[in-house]
């Protein structure tokens, strides 16, 4: 399959730019600042993408900003980031890529457990992610075409927790994260939310 | 309790003010056009209600937009007016709230089932009212003075489905879908999706 990656530079991505090049799928990997590149929160962009690299089956977005902190300090801007970037931008992405993908196709979003396991300083990360469940479950319903949506809520990834010097445990691995994408691209799930703690 | 009610003549406002009533709360019945005003997109007026109406025990809000559409015709402005209107309008009276009601007050804010059974044409409203289950979780880890915030997750409303000529099966009428506001509202729930079919 031909599949664009987005977020291909980010922990999780470039995991799951490995596991489908090794897959031998044909991988266009984009993100903001390099290789092949697209701003989520500009559909104009994202139409560029899908016109750059025509006749795709699958976009897998592992992108997505929001803010983490605590309740009592979360503004406007904050909630404002999470709406626009993570929110918002992967939404219009499953609007052009729901006109642009060849029949059969398939689009993978990012969401996070935070979705249903809030922590302290988690209440903007929590509604995105549980927007974007709400939103592809509900999406899922009006997939023309044969095309299929899911989201991936990861847990905390091993690198990232390891980067900020956090308890490990409850961390996995982007390696294994990386699988729940692919299980998506690969298999049959329609509105799905994919936890990688899940898979067989 | 002193209670203010949000979208206090809409469908479940109007019984969530009777029955208020009837169990010697008293009410301040606001909303957007009529009695005391309030609009929901602007965190000024919701601090200039707080501030005309001080000391209150509770926020109940069962106020807020967005629109219900095919997903291949909706648009930027449709997912714009549920993103501004019911979820963050909500969220920013949350915000206000949490910081405005007495100690161990309560704020008590309005999802819908279809954030988790969604059909044809919610993509907007099942993301709106999923992003605020997950806000609800996440923000009631941090509410400080014994406050407490919960949701209404309520099905469609029979009078609702009455007015626009659609099949009531499913459909509760809104004085039974009232007791979820008024349990949230007089009990100890906290970070709690309330289903009004649910209650005892």
């Amino acid at each position: 399959m031909k599949v664009i990656v987005i977020g291909a530079t980010g922990t999780i991505g470039k995991e799951v730019v490995k596991l489908l090049a090794s897959h031998r799928h044909e991988v266009i990997a984009a993100s903001r600042h390099s290789g092949v590149q697209v701003d989520l929160q500009d559909i104009a962009s994202i139409r560029a993408l899908f016109k750059a690299h025509p006749h795709c089956d699958a976009v897998v977005c592992c992108a997505g900003e929001a803010a983490f902190r605590p309740f009592a300090d979360l503004g406007e801007a904050d909630y404002e980031l999470g709406l626009r970037s993570k929110l918002m931008g992967q939404v219009s992405l499953a609007r052009v890529a729901a006109e642009e993908l060849n029949d059969g196709g398939s689009i993978t979003l990012t969401a996070g457990i935070l979705a249903r396991e809030p922590m302290l300083g988690s209440a903007s990360v929590s509604l995105i992610n549980a927007g974007l469940e709400g939103f592809t479950r509900a999406a899922a319903l009006e997939m023309a075409r044969g095309l299929r949506i899911n989201v991936v809520s990861p847990p905390w990834v091993r690198e990232t927790l390891l980067a900020y010097g956090m308890d490990l445990s409850g961390g996995q691995p982007a390696a294994e994260v990386a699988r729940a994408y692919v299980a998506a691209v690969e298999g049959q799930s329609q509105g799905a939310v994919l936890d990688p703690r899940q898979l067989p």
